[in-house]
């Protein structure tokens, strides 16, 4: 089959690879209807060293259920299924309360041994726990639908996760640090939940105006200093809420904690690119701010997000802006590193 | 009157000093009854520069009230009172919202011309917002009640704040990190929320027994990364729900999110002695870890734990172990730096 492997910063190539086969009686493999390239593959873009063996990418897919092992129970052929972009026994402890990207016999696509997602066939491990049938067959989905449904992969989710470790409500004011497919779903995440206002720091219009679409209800194109003093102005000097922080980079963690109110939530989903930040009297121990997020645990997320995705009532999937063919998925990885391109799907 | 100055490291003096005065309508003045040597005093003991200006100290009192401002309806001359370590409104928006550490009209004790509590009178702004009147008369009080009275100004509920941002409750697994006050004050906080079980590290016995006394289920005296795998060991390899890390060096922090589970919170309540510290993939982001805490809210949790402490349920004057006149509060210092004191009551 074709799958996508990255050999070094910038060095995409859709190669021939054997095609994947079940190793464990938990395993199905899924053969892919839609992927697509996610922000945090850019980082790899630009920092992988460069080497001989490929890595297997992508970790978001939705597809068709073409085998499964003899241990899978809740699966046959046929099922259309959605994956979240970690795999999960969804019944260990951490999994049980409500963290599957830390389950004792969980990993990630690309990793160990299991492929990557943008490829025209994946191994899924654990697949009962991972994969969710989203009670709609593949026939009756449109383009649109299928966008949507391939957000709960990850980035709608994440976006959410964000929010929901944000602890956003009714009354709330949020502000969101990033205009990128994460940040526009946490938007979208934030207003679900109730937010009164939604601040969306960025400076690409498409974006932004699809971040007003998803419910923002003020665009701070600002950054850095200029951007904590536009927020604080906006909120009457007292600063906000909850700060959903989409981005990883750290002037991103800095605007967040400049702009968070005493006693506010700093809720991170962009990796950071950093391990060492401010976090002593001068940045979130002196005004009490909750420093939180982390990997999103979609799984725990999904079967409620693929009821709002059904009904309408979200359409998570306006993120995407560009389909492409697996073949030309360097191409994808371009624009998308360009700003070309918000988030590209691939139909393989 | 006589009042508590220190000069630079290791150099605390009592001298006279002019009596407070009133200086703004909202002001009152209290006869100070009792007050105490936190344990975040022992920082400048440490590190203050040499200084011809004595700094004001202690933040920690109750006493009575003795003369009060045209502007202050709550409070007449005669009431017992009890201070909270910092002074505010108690009706902004962020006294509103629950932190009142961060009032708009608020501040601490010993800085810009507001005296210390370890003296014989202070001058206390926003009287009406700042200061509890318990509900008892002095003189119906007892030493007992006083010293657990007198925690309330900061010690407990500094204890209690962690514990309660750390959202302890029914079923938690808590580890409480340092054997101080502060820390015990956070077992007994832990045990009043619902704590199933509470892992107490610290390795002076005598603290630790009152940390059983408090609630403590397990006492772990060993530190760094023998003191995390002698808690994971102890909580099945999985980590603790509730880290309250009550010292504020970095080893304490380390060990924090060393014994954190996945999902899981680290609540600060130790000052901390520094800045920057990890926070990326590899110690909180990775693992869903969530860090909050800060300088303790007590204004928002007094009122309330004065009804525990009235009936009985609580009795967290058990830290003081010494008791000291004002003028030989250098040997108070000296005592608790020297861990020969856990925590030294003044009576002036």
């Amino acid at each position: 089959m074709r799958a996508t492997l990255m050999y070094g910063a910038g060095d995409v190539r859709v190669e021939d690879v054997p095609d994947p086969t079940l190793q464990q009686p938990t395993d199905a493999i899924v053969r892919v209807v839609r992927a697509c390239v996610c922000g945090s593959d850019l980082h790899p873009y630009h920092s992988l060293p460069a080497s001989s063996e490929g890595r297997p990418m992508g970790h978001e897919f939705l597809g068709v259920v073409e085998e499964v092992g003899p241990a899978v129970t809740t699966l046959t052929k046929g099922d259309f299924v959605i994956s979240p972009f970690a795999y999960q026994d969804n019944t260990c402890v951490f999994c049980r309360e409500g963290f599957p990207t830390s389950c004792i016999h969980g990993g990630f696509y690309g990793a160990g041994g299991v492929g990557g997602g943008q490829a025209e066939a994946v191994r899924v491990p654990q697949a009962d726990g991972t994969l969710v049938v989203p009670g709609i067959a593949l026939e009756d989905t449109d383009d649109a639908m299928l966008a949507s449904l391939l957000t709960l992969s990850d980035v709608y989710l994440t976006g959410y996760h964000a929010a929901h470790m944000g602890r956003v409500g009714a009354g709330t004011t949020v502000t969101v640090i990033g205009d990128g497919a994460v940040g526009l779903s946490a938007v979208l995440a934030a207003k679900q939940l109730g937010a009164e206002r939604i601040i969306l720091m960025g400076r690409h219009a498409p974006r932004t105006d699809l971040g007003v679409t998803f419910g923002a209800t003020d665009v701070v194109a600002e950054r850095g200093d200029e951007g904590v003093a536009k927020v604080l102005e906006l909120t009457g000097g007292e600063g906000s809420h909850v700060v959903l922080e989409a981005v990883g980079h750290m002037p991103a963690y800095v605007q967040a904690y400049g702009v968070v109110r005493p006693g506010g939530v700093i809720s991170r989903v962009g990796v950071p690119q950093y391990e060492d930040a401010p976090v002593g009297f001068g940045s979130l121990f002196g005004k009490n701010v909750t420093l939180t997020g982390g990997p999103a645990p979609v799984r725990a997320y999904l079967e409620d997000a693929v009821g709002q995705v059904l009904s309408g009532a979200i359409t998570p999937g306006l993120v995407f802006d560009r389909t492409i063919a697996l073949d030309d998925i360097a191409d994808g990885y371009k624009a998308m590193d360009a700003r070309e391109a918000l988030k590209v799907m691939v139909a393989p």
